[in-house]
């Protein structure tokens, strides 16, 4: 997992294809905890984080907002008191790139510092 | 709204019961851009914003935040780029008491700051 935390971001979009269905498994085993969710025929990587509080959460979410900054890719997260839920697709694809694994990877690192 | 957001948060829970429906959709019209959503028979007060970017929806996430631990009320906040989607009810009514209304002016005051 950490591996695949540290691959390098492709920002160049016309470098970015959508992943197809045995690329996303294979990938998929590598991040224990995250599910590939369909919304609106869109995949989508996503998991959920328990935390103590609401601030601990709050704090999980400002490091992912940060992780997240700096490639210029941005999640969605939904939170509140506990708990956490990030997930990640690239839009103008409609679906999963690798990007997406590498940034699932980034917040469990975010979530274990 | 302003005279909503500034009235006195009620913390004793022997004091909170669920509003009846006349008393939600009063409360409501003092509250352009909220509605009243029912998810699994449990109303809540929903309100969409708008931001120019994913710092400017984050930092209103945070503000919101303070409010919330201020009162040790929370809510349900999703968001991504250039939007944030906060959530308010009282968990343990199953519904919505004027706390909740007063939470959402709060939010609102955020917003316009």
């Amino acid at each position: 997992m950490s591996q695949l935390a540290e691959q390098k971001f492709i920002s160049d979009q016309d470098q970015i294809e959508k992943l197809d269905p045995q690329a996303v498994e294979t990938l998929l085993e590598k991040l224990p905890g995250w599910k590939v969710v369909s919304v609106e025929g869109v995949n989508r990587l996503e998991r959920t984080y328990q935390f103590d509080d609401f601030e601990d959460a709050l704090d999980f979410v400002n490091e992912v907002g940060e992780i997240a900054e700096e490639v210029n890719h941005h999640p969605v997260i939904e939170f509140t008191w506990g708990t956490a839920t990030v997930t990640w697709w690239t839009h103008f694809i409609d679906g999963l790139h690798k990007n997406d694994f590498i940034m699932a990877a980034r917040s469990d690192q975010v979530f274990q510092d």
